[in-house]
């Protein structure tokens, strides 16, 4: 199998951006398309409609477990990053004299419920530099919540984390499906991840993990059906063990049709090959930048590339013009393109063409 | 235009579970299909693409204002009832000593978001009948969370509530598209809704409703990018005036194609005619059941009948084999019927030719 060829967009574009938002393979569309003129001609209901939507979604939990080196009963099924990083803010413990560590390089979706959790709790959160995280961590310290892989330039989270004695909620967003995750290994408590990203699937999307042992002690802060075990008793909370307590919803059959085949295309295509490719050819154009005299911006083994400009938005516009998709950073004077293992050299070579050193 | 035929599903069954899931008008599912298409072939990125996302949602936003008799700064795009119920559990100041006042009818979805928000915040939960709420308010009475039409057999909540002088959060899941929803008649400061019930949209979608000067006082307990005004000061919070602070992410591409076809749909059918043929026919069914000497729960004016049944799971799964979808409650002994401007006269000669008294 081409894995590229799966992708009708790189007809057209050097589409480098599955940072905001991954191509989406046609057979995923093809998926979605089926299941929705299912829905169109047999209707939403019924015992076999429901019984596929809660298969569907399960399989979908089992394949995220498996990737992610979980037990099934770590994953929940959410719809965004920002809901995995609300989901465990709003649950955790944390209160007056508690600190939470973050970094400098964090996303407005881990930002702002790190925001809105202290006002409501009253802890304190310090930012530290991204690569200082490990050896900020102090005695007050109760959670170190920041990026596996940072959305600003591409580093990686120090591996040192996973040895602190705190508990560790990653943000995932540029983590899963584009490096390798392993949770334990990580030594994360909490992985919050997007699925409309490197995983290719429909917006709307995303996976938590959490730690089954620290879900179990956990109400579901935003419960609802999929939270339920017993939904006829709904007010005693009979929740689903693990982290399904933590399920936003059902998922909608198109939805999971959608994320079910896009993952597939990309298990077919082997993990291991489309992690080192992405991250190889994301390496190659981090070098061939910097060696045209681009401030390529400090960068760990991801699939991320970010480079200095004094105009970053003109120069997104203008590469846009030529059929080059990237994007820019607000406010930090950054260029960033994402490499998957579906792009190829021309697409570098596009890029490096058109740049502006 | 004769609506009927916007929906493939009356083709083959007497679709009678819109109070689940709508049926899908195929205008909605072939403009959600031309929409991933588009993003199949020209990925999901650039100014272009996030300027249509933004406004397919804004325009979304304005049609269920309309719909509603509100302020566009009224309404919150989230993705299903218990979203908007959690939304306002959570961000309203309760705690010990206050009352919550609700009824002995509700959902899960209400329930549920109850449970919780009761045991972080202290309050305490009264269930009363659902007629008797207006007369049951008293002092420490902070808010009533209840239905307004009931999802067990259709009554509508006593309009009495409007006069109260406590907040009044309805459960408008049987209620927007079904019934006429006029939120400052109804005098209720939130009202939560779904968008794939009567609306016909797809499964994921919601709406709420907060008066605009109560939103502003409140953070959004479930914030993300969709929730800030300024996306570059995220820890400080800059978060949109009013009831968007609540929207929960950005409506994906083919969600909101499919959710505003299927508004359009119904509102080329003209809204009256929508709602006054819907629960005229209702009613019919009602008295042509009672007639046949099934016992039907207590209704108001609205689009649901249910009736009780020694077998009521039995009971859908035998009228299923004969193409009639209606659903059981749970522990309620009661078949349900959702009767829509789109059923006709053939629907309910077949359920009642075929219902067991």
């Amino acid at each position: 199998m081409d894995l590229r060829e799966e992708f009708p967009v790189f007809e057209r574009l050097a589409y480098l951006n599955a940072g905001t938002d991954g191509p989406v393979p046609r057979r995923a569309a093809d998926a979605a398309t089926e299941r929705l003129r299912q829905e169109l001609t047999g209707g939403r209901s019924g015992r076999a409609h429901f019984d596929a939507l809660l298969e569907g979604a399960q399989e979908l939990r089992l394949r995220i477990a498996s990737l992610i080196g979980a037990d099934e009963r770590g994953v929940a099924l959410t719809r965004s990053t920002t809901d995995g990083v609300n989901t465990v803010l709003s649950s955790l413990p944390l209160g007056r004299g508690d600190e939470v560590l973050t970094s400098d390089e964090e996303h407005p979706g881990l930002l702002a419920p790190l925001a809105v959790a202290r006002r409501r709790k009253g802890f304190d959160v310090r930012f530290v530099p991204f690569d200082e995280l490990a050896s900020e961590v102090r005695p007050r310290t109760k959670l170190v919540a920041c990026s596996h892989v940072s959305w600003v330039g591409g580093k990686v989270a120090p591996a040192e984390i996973a040895h602190t004695d705190v508990q560790v909620l990653l943000d995932g967003a540029q983590g899963l499906g584009a490096v390798p995750v392993r949770v334990r290994e990580l030594g994360c408590d909490f992985y919050a991840a997007s699925g409309q990203k490197w995983l290719c699937g429909p917006d709307g999307t995303g996976y938590l993990y959490a730690r089954p042992d620290r879900a179990d002690s956990l109400d579901p802060p935003w419960p609802g059906y999929g939270s339920l075990e017993d939904a006829q008793q709904p007010f005693e909370l009979a929740v689903h063990p693990g982290a399904r307590r933590f399920d936003l919803g059902i998922s909608p059959g198109p939805v999971t049709a959608w994320a079910r085949a896009a993952f597939e295309v990309l298990a077919s295509a082997g993990w291991d090959s489309v992690f080192d490719r992405a991250a190889t050819l994301a390496s190659a154009l981090a070098d061939r930048l910097a060696e045209r005299g681009l401030d390529v911006a400090p960068r760990g083994r991801s699939t991320l590339v970010s480079w200095r400009s004094a105009d970053p938005e003109a120069d997104v516009l203008r590469l846009a013009e030529v059929g080059i998709v990237v994007r820019y950073l607000p406010a930090r004077g950054l260029v960033r393109a994402s490499v998957g293992a579906w792009s190829n050299e021309d697409d570098i070579e596009r890029l490096l063409t058109h740049v502006v050193s």
